[in-house]
Order: structure tokens, then C-alpha cells, then sequence
């Protein structure tokens, strides 16, 4: 048996908030490009082919047999290919991170990093699929005929507000889970993070006043999050201002969304929006000058969310809102979609979903944020991105509310 | 130093031609789909993500140096991502093996089984994308807008003559190594195993008179590989008979080889065609009845390639030929094109070549024949489809010949 005092002394050399020496060194840019070269990806095989029996088992003359079994049998692809369960991570680059339209090939990196996370932390196989058209009508014609290659689609870095329509003809088209992370993921980690938010300053959802910077595809699926969760004084700004009813220059999703928000109908800028306001949310890009934030309302909430550069840095934000979060790892309260991700697809893929619905993205944003509740602090308002326990608990979450419907 | 009787002891415990208890059960089809559930293949992480910095240099914010990179370099995408060493495998499930046109899906498990060979032997990572479409304007338009995704096509299961446009298109159209192996491994493989059975019965290929029954992908391509190896007689049988210029029913790729073939102008059937003949080659899944082979030439070698049923049983074609394979595991001589297609794709990808070419075949030949060569005997004309040692002979004989062109 191990003495008590050697389990305390091992506790205190490894102390879990010290960060260890290694984590401490800045990142250089030979390191990254050392850990991509190559590639992140790689092919395994499930079962080893080791001798001639292996061989006729897994290919000729074996693999005839399961082949004549699924054209007599269409279900038994679901059962007996990867296929079923593998999820193309597909990318026209246009909205790559926040370098803009760079195309498909310099897409590709971030693609493989969300393949390499799916498998992570929800044990998916995934393979990035990246697109040399930015056509919506080729892209949906070009996935519906590879489609028998997969079983679900994360849509990703695809521009707004294109990735709109997108998404909306690729579910439309294609009989699998189809997802436009950049929308649905950061909503529903927005949503999750502003759950445990709220609740350690001591207000209610159904009462905030909400202001999201930035009106494409994480600001309009932020923005929708947040009215399904009856948050009832939303104002979205874009590049021109507050949307409200009164702009002549909406159309679209934004036109759509002036009607539904905004209910003081409040016109002008960052100012206007943010005086009194108790959450901030940035998806833009776009900088808050200090002297806004300074006229929120008391324990406010700022998330400056734009990688790598936070709307307003942290510390400055700290001297106006209680709590406060980034995109970032390297501040408290990273918010970052791979909370969400990889559990709603597998809790999808699970339950044999054909679609990803409200109920299921809700689901996600509640098993997060119980995940958060009982260490919940201004600096703690959500899971640490690496906690293992997330993604089976999105899972299964997601694929409750899958199978409730 | 190891003594010398413990080597031979050693040796003798584990002789290589006796099979092994279990390789001598029978495959139960329990057996197989069990084998094949949940697919064959899986990805794998290169590099695991287990900590905050891994997330930072894998992914965000990492990750976009990586991308900027390619934006304002593109080669570096073949060298910081996986796609330009990835294979895609390309079917529209219209010839899988010899079940005929059974679509996409079915042709999965044949897909998955190749990408699990090509790993197995020469150790690349590739992707079945299967098509939902048989227009050969719509495939190529569709590999087209996916091409940064993969660095390869190893076209599969396409039906002829549907297959040799298809081809011909891709080349043209991306730029990367494109093959048809239904075509070009099995004339690889088979070209290999006829330099080893004509030197098992001391004949030249510059003599020889051959009969390939079959005018498909398989048929058309063991033709083309003959005729640039100088076989000065080859004969080649469709379901009408043999190829001459006399048949008014010819068009594309078979009018163009009647014209190239055939010296003799043989009309008729397989008994007009193979009195007298050294070889015959079976690709088309009819029967070669005894009586036609008992008319071949002395020493004559039989090719029953067929699967799972050979044109004639190997025990027959025995007693007319001096040299009888298959393509089945379970008879000597098994002509396999997993001796081929790793290696060619492998040399292709490690020469950074952008064609497969005809050189580059030939070299594949004569790398196989050469590792058969030392221990040439009637039932022992090519290495084993196990053999580890032949994809990366072949791939070195292939990328030789890449970069001397």
C-alpha cells in the first residue's frame, strides 16, 4: 500500500492550476508548421490483413458477399461500410477563420484539425472535403453526388451570407445531419457559456438585454439561439449599425431578423446599442472602445469572441463587467466550438438522426452548461475545451432529444 | 552467433508452403460480415491533441499560419496537408467486380477494401468517394470541384466503354496521377506473370501467340500492355468473336485494336482463335471449354482469371498447359492486382509525377517479374499477393521511371 505522504507530495508537485513549464513557452512558428507537415490525418485500418485468409475476408473473392448483400439490401450500408458514420468536413474556403476567402486548399489545415478533433473527443471518423467552386447550386449538386461516400456534413468557413441558403438547400437535399458549425456550434456554445454566465451574476435570460456584434453566420445563429431561449431585448449590429425595421439597406436573413429583434427599435451605432446593455457578444472583428463598455449595466457580460484578436482585451473589459470571455485559451472562459461539435454530430449519428434540430442544439447548450454548474465562477463560466467528459454528454443529450421527437 | 542447426531446425518448424490450420477453414459468411461491420477503415490523429497547447498549435490559432501560409504559397499545401499523398477511390459502382452495375453504396465494402490494401502495402492513406451518378461529364465535373481534397485517383468498378472515356477525361482534366486499375494494374499483373511463365516454358514474348477473351476494361488494357512489351500475335475475343477488321459491329477502342491485333485475321469463335496458340488469357467470366485448349500450342499457359469462377477449372486447364493460374487465392499462381496498384500509386506519388505512365507501367512489370524470377517454377510465376517485398520494389521501379522521363 502507498503511504498517504507520498500521494500528497506527488499531489503538490503537479499542482493542476500551475501550468507546467512546457505549456508556459510561446508557441513558435516552426512548431506549428513542424506538427502539420505532413498533414494531421492519417488512414487506419480497422483490421489487419496479415495472410491470404485475411486477404479473401476483406477483399476478393470475401467482400462480394457483403457487396451482393447491400444491393439486396440497401440498409445493410449503414451496418456494415464506415460510411453511415463518417462525416465530411466540407469547406469552399471563403470564410476561412478570419483570413477571408483564401480558397480551398489553404482551407485545408483548419479541415483536418476538425477532422482531428471529431475524432478526439467523440471518437467520429471524419475526412475534410474541400471545394474548388464557391457556387452554391455546384456545391449542393456536387455533395448530393458523393453523398453515398458519408453519413453526416459539418459545413464550415463558408461566407455569409451565402452560407445561409447553403445550408438550408444542403438539409433540404441530403438525407443525414447537415451542420453550418460556424453558425450552430458557436450559438450553442454562446448560449451554454451565457446559461452560466447569468447565473453567477444573478439575472435571468428572460430578462437580459443582449447586444451581438457582427451579423453573419455566428451573429445570426447567435441571435437565433437567443430568442429560443426567450431572450427578449436582442440588438444585432452590423458593419452600418443596429438592425431595426427602419434600414432600408436589409434584406434577407437581416431583413428577417430586424423584424424580430431589436424592441426599443433603437437606431445608430455601438453607443446607442450598448447603453445599459448587460451582454455584449463580438463575432465581428470589429473593435469596443472602452468608453462603450463603460455605459453596460452593472454586472455585465462581455464575450470578445474574434480570434485572435478579442473586440476589447480582457483586462480592460475585466473594469466594466463581471465576467468576461474569449475565444482564446490562453484567458479564463474560452469559448470555442469544439465544446459543441463533436457530441451534437455523434449524439446525430447515434440516434440515427436525419436532421439537427432546435430541440437538439438545445439540448447540447443545456449539457454544457450543467457540465459548468457546479464549479460555476467569473472565471469558470464553462467546460475547459479539453474536459473528456463534454463531448459523451452533448452526445447523449443531443441524442435524447433526437429520439424524443 | 547464431548456430547453424538452430537455423535449419527453425526452418523446418514453420515450412511456408504448408497452410496453416486456420487458413484451411472454410470462410463462413458469418465470418465475413463480421468482418466487415462498422466498414473497414478509421482515421487516425498524427499528432494527439491532449493539452491546451496541442489545441493551439493543432487548431485555432495555430492552425491559421498554416493556412495563410498556403494562401500566399501553394505548394506548401502539399506539403503541410495530407490531401497530396491521398488516393481517392473513385466508383460509380456500374462493374464491381463481377456483380455488374449495383450502385455506389453496394460498391462500398470493395472501395473500403482497396484503401485497406493500399495502407496494408505501401503504406498510403486513402478515401472511398463513391458517385450517385453514371454520366461520365457529371464524374468528371465532380472530381474536378473536389480535387484539393486528394492527390490521386485509382478509378474502380467503372463499366466499359463507359470507362476508358472516363478516364481519358480525368487525366486531362486534374493534375495528378489518375489510373484505372480495373485496366492497367490487371495488365500490370498479368504482363508480370506472363514474363514468368514463358520463362518457366522457355518461350519469348517476341514469338508468342496469345488470346485474351475479353474486350472489356480488363481485355482492352492486357491487349495494349502486350502489344508494347512486342508480343507480335495477340488475338482478342468478345462475345461475338474475335476482333477483325471485317466486323462491321466494332466502334471506339475495340474497332481501333482490331486494327492492331490480330495479324492472321482469325475469324470465328475461341476454337478459331486458340489452335495453335501459347497463351490464353480469360478476363470476361465465359467459359473456355477443354476441347479449345486441347488445341493450344505445347507448352501452353492458361490465364482462368475470372473470380470466383475461372473460364476452365485449374485441374482441367492442367492437363493442355504446361502453366495454369488464377486469379483465386486457393490455387497456385494467383494473379492479384494487389501486387500492383500500391506500388505503382506509391512510385507515382513519391516521384511527385503528375501522369501514369506507359514507362512507369513497364516498370511495374518487370520489378514484379524480377522478385518472381529467382524461384521460377510452373506454380510459382508471380510473388505472393502477401509478399511484402513487392510494393515497394514496384513503387521504386515506378518512381525510377518517373523521373528519368
Amino acid at each position: 500500500m502507498r503511504p498517504r505522504v507520498r500521494l500528497t507530495v506527488s499531489q503538490t508537485q503537479t499542482p493542476p492550476t500551475t501550468p507546467s513549464p512546457s505549456s508556459a513557452l510561446p508557441i513558435t512558428e516552426e512548431e506549428i508548421f513542424a506538427a502539420h507537415a505532413g498533414g494531421k490525418l492519417a488512414i487506419d485500418v480497422t483490421r489487419p490483413i496479415h495472410t491470404s485468409r485475411d486477404l479473401s475476408i476483406a477483399y476478393t473473392p470475401g467482400v462480394a458477399q457483403v457487396s451482393r448483400g447491400i444491393a439486396a439490401d440497401p440498409a445493410l450500408a449503414e451496418t456494415h461500410t464506415w460510411a453511415s458514420r463518417l462525416v465530411a468536413v466540407v469547406s469552399d474556403g471563403t470564410a476561412v477563420l478570419g483570413l477571408g476567402d483564401i480558397g480551398a486548399s489553404a482551407s485545408l489545415p483548419v479541415m483536418e484539425g476538425k477532422s482531428a478533433l471529431f475524432k478526439t473527443f467523440a471518437g467520429l471518423n471524419s475526412i475534410p472535403i474541400v471545394l474548388d467552386t464557391t457556387d452554391t447550386d455546384e456545391i449542393v449538386e456536387t455533395l448530393v453526388r458523393i453523398a453515398p461516400s458519408f453519413g453526416a456534413v459539418n459545413l464550415e468557413d463558408v461566407s455569409a451570407p451565402r452560407c445561409f441558403e447553403l445550408e438550408r438547400r444542403l438539409i433540404e437535399a441530403l438525407d443525414m445531419p447537415v451542420m453550418h458549425d460556424d453558425q450552430h456550434g458557436t450559438a450553442v456554445v454562446v448560449a451554454a457559456a451565457l446559461l452560466g454566465a447569468t447565473r453567477v451574476v444573478q439575472k435571468e435570460l428572460t430578462t437580459l438585454r443582449v447586444v451581438i456584434s457582427g451579423a453573419g453566420a455566428a451573429g445570426v445563429a447567435v441571435a437565433e439561439m437567443l430568442l429560443a431561449l426567450d431572450v427578449p431585448d436582442v440588438v444585432i449590429l452590423d458593419s452600418r449599425g443596429t438592425l431595426h425595421p427602419g434600414r432600408e439597406d436589409l434584406s434577407g436573413v437581416k431583413h428577417d431578423l430586424a423584424l424580430r429583434t431589436n424592441p426599443r427599435e433603437i437606431a445608430g451605432g455601438t453607443a446607442e446599442a450598448l447603453a445599459g446593455a448587460d451582454v455584449f457578444v463580438g463575432v465581428s472583428s470589429s473593435s469596443l472602445p472602452e468608453a462603450h463598455a463603460a455605459h453596460m449595466a452593472s454586472d455585465a457580460i462581455i464575450f470578445a469572441l474574434s480570434n485572435p484578436d478579442p473586440e476589447i482585451a480582457p483586462d480592460v473589459a475585466r473594469r466594466h463587467a463581471a465576467v468576461v470571455a474569449t475565444g482564446r485559451s490562453d484567458y479564463p472562459n474560452q469559448i470555442n466550438n469544439v465544446l459543441a461539435f463533436p457530441g451534437i454530430f455523434r449524439g446525430a449519428l447515434d440516434a440515427d438522426a436525419r436532421r439537427i434540430t432546435l430541440p437538439m442544439k438545445l439540448a447540447a447548450v443545456h449539457a454544457i452548461a450543467e457540465l459548468a454548474a457546479p464549479d460555476l465562477a467569473p472565471d469558470r463560466i464553462v467546460p475547459s475545451a479539453l474536459d473528456p467528459r463534454v463531448a459523451p454528454a452533448v452526445a447523449a443529450a443531443v441524442m435524447a432529444a433526437a429520439q424524443e421527437a
